[in-house]
């Protein structure tokens, strides 16, 4: 998980110690990043639904709504969420934006900004602008390692990847998060590329692939106020030829997203396991993803998982309760490679010794099928376990 | 809760020890139990929507529907659920209708069953051919605490209750379990009347008081195969004279049936703090119960409870994700008497100390308020502990 990720023409990262994250720690760690795109950048985004998100969500989608096509900046800060901060949380968001555009040269609407970090504690601005001219000093292209441990809050490790696409470079970052978090409010992710691919086309392509990735990952089924993915192109590519098709790229997206969405599980609070549910045979696929996320989300599910427990009982109960198409007397289930349950009714030949195996392993795949169609998706979840209460119960940011 | 419950005129109750619950355990318990109406009763029933249902309960939602004038009987064992045991379920729930109907001297179509306990395990329908008619022979009206008892599976303690309505008795005891011990697969709930009320009242009446009652709680979210809860009346009341209005009669059920749902949540796995939730201002009472419900089952909402965090963060980040009407600035938030959140944000008084000092308390009530409409509903959960975790991922029934 330490590769070192690969330059994108076009775009310098700089971080800085503003002290937001540590001020009660041993001395300063980096907790502002500032992505600089030497050219206008086309841009993409998504944004948490929640309806208590947080100002700079708004301001993000916003900027991208009124103009995609000259983006010149992301800002971020961890270690404070700027969420649920009352009146002063939209002007400390302006700010911020402003701080970027003054440092990098160019105008508010050309910035996008994130935070993340503990909700409902006054917003430290005053740290934030002490530090963003250190961010411009220091814009490098390789600083993709020190701008992903930037973000991070009280994840383990720096989560960065890169893809080839051809001679075009798709190189990005993410913290958190997903719905794991919601204290440290948010899963950030930031992707760059040099491919030329126009704003609505990148807005497209990152649609899909974020609901085939973040979208399909859950740790404690709850979403944070901050959650943001941001999807920079500066065109820079070899040639500044269009891509002839968005085959090449979209799949390279959609993988390098899947990838920092599974070190995302791995990262997972308590998470001691982590489990794909593979779903085949549902009407589509978006039926297929919502039986497998409510498998993934129940509490009995996952502490099964937890206790290496083959609990089919606890799979077909979670997957009955999903509010899908589904005929019980067709479904089939097994754990990797051993069949437990085919047309709805326990596997004759299965033993729960056969189960327990499979469920005692650091990594298996469940595969239900529901013959009713050709809707496939996959999830990605972890365990619950006694470490994720004594985080969530013992411990407040 | 071991106040005697009143008899109900018309019911009597049986009950035997099959050795199901307790086969590795010292001595037997009692795990099977008849209720025989000695005429034909009026009956009511709801059933658990999940897909992988149980065969009992499909029977008993046929019987109903085909007549529910002439109910004679309700029998129920503890210890094996009689749930994903292949294709021998449903011939093992007609006999074991078969065996009460022989008991009682009626016919199967007046039999009313349901199985509580383990989950894809061989139905033991030898036991039980054994144990029925001793149910059947030491028939009483005084016997609703050791029926009671017998339908507990992991339950602390027996639950059951009363209410008087004018001349007439309403009695009910439950098991469980709600949507908390889906692998002991389901929550029970049997009530008579002596009230001369139609099965269609009685059904419309019954579906209210669910849905403000055991529908409105939680405890971790899921959702069992066997859930059935039935209502039966004997007619056998002073006078035989119909009620003048329903009101007073559905006033008692609904009170009688938050009672025992909240002794459901109170016996919940790992439960150690009793929440009520109350909602008001929404759309209507649906989206009322629905927001209730998002927080009571956020697993970060819970460990905060369990933690003695006032957390207001998580609340709002549950609210933020419910699927309703919901604009934030309109949002108040009280934990008992202290405001925390009003018109969406903090409180300018409020006080961390204020808000711990509630959450300390071993029961307390969130108070929310939306500020769009009429719409209220109280929903009632429980915290998540490690008391949970041990139990569902160390422990296999």
């Amino acid at each position: 998980m330490g590769d070192t990720p690969l330059m994108v023409p076009g775009f310098r990262l700089g971080v800085a110690a503003c002290g937001i994250k540590s001020e009660s720690g041993v001395g300063k760690r980096q907790d502002l990043m500032l992505i600089a795109c030497d050219v206008d950048a086309h841009a993409a985004g998504m944004f948490t639904q929640n309806a208590f998100r947080a100002a700079c969500v708004d301001l993000a989608e916003q900027a991208l709504h009124d103009d995609p096509c000259h983006i010149r900046a992301v800002i971020a800060n961890s270690g404070n969420a700027n969420a649920g901060t009352g009146i002063k949380e939209r002007p400390w968001a302006e700010e911020m934006l402003q701080l970027a555009a003054d440092t990098v040269g160019c105008s508010i609407e050309q910035v996008l900004s994130a935070s993340t970090g503990v909700i409902g504690t006054p917003f430290p601005i005053a740290r934030i602008q002490e530090s963003v001219a250190a961010c411009g000093d220091n814009l490098t292209a390789d600083q993709w390692l020190p701008a992903a441990a930037a973000i991070c809050t009280t994840d383990t490790f720096k989560k960065v990847g890169s893809r080839r696409i051809g001679d075009y470079t798709l190189t990005g970052m993410c913290k958190g998060a997903g719905m794991i978090h919601p204290n440290m409010a948010t899963m950030l992710a930031f992707l760059t590329t040099d491919a030329p691919l126009p704003a609505d086309v990148l807005q497209t392509l990152l649609k899909q692939a974020v609901t085939r990735s973040f979208n399909s990952i859950s740790v404690d089924g709850d979403t944070s106020t901050n959650d943001t993915i941001l999807l920079l192109s500066s065109g820079l590519g070899l040639g500044h030829v269009p891509l002839d098709d968005y085959h090449a790229f979209s799949a390279a997206l959609e993988s390098l997203c899947i990838e920092l969405a599974q070190k995302i599980v791995r990262d997972g609070e308590g998470v001691s396991k982590f489990v794909t549910i593979h779903v085949t045979g549902a009407k589509n696929e978006t039926e297929a993803r919502t039986l497998g996320r409510t498998v993934a989300v129940s509490p009995l599910v996952k502490t099964a998982f937890a206790g290496s427990d083959a609990n089919w009982g606890r799979i077909i109960m979670a997957m009955g309760n999903c509010d899908i198409s589904l005929k019980a007397h067709q479904v089939m289930l097994k754990a990797d490679d051993v069949l437990i349950m085919n047309d709805g009714l326990l596997h004759e030949n299965y033993r729960d010794a056969q189960g327990m195996a499979v469920f005692a392993k650091p990594e298996f795949t469940l595969h239900i099928d529901l013959g009713l169609g050709h809707g496939e998706a996959t999830v990605w979840t972890g365990d619950l376990t006694h470490d994720y209460i004594t985080i969530n119960a013992e411990y407040r940011s």
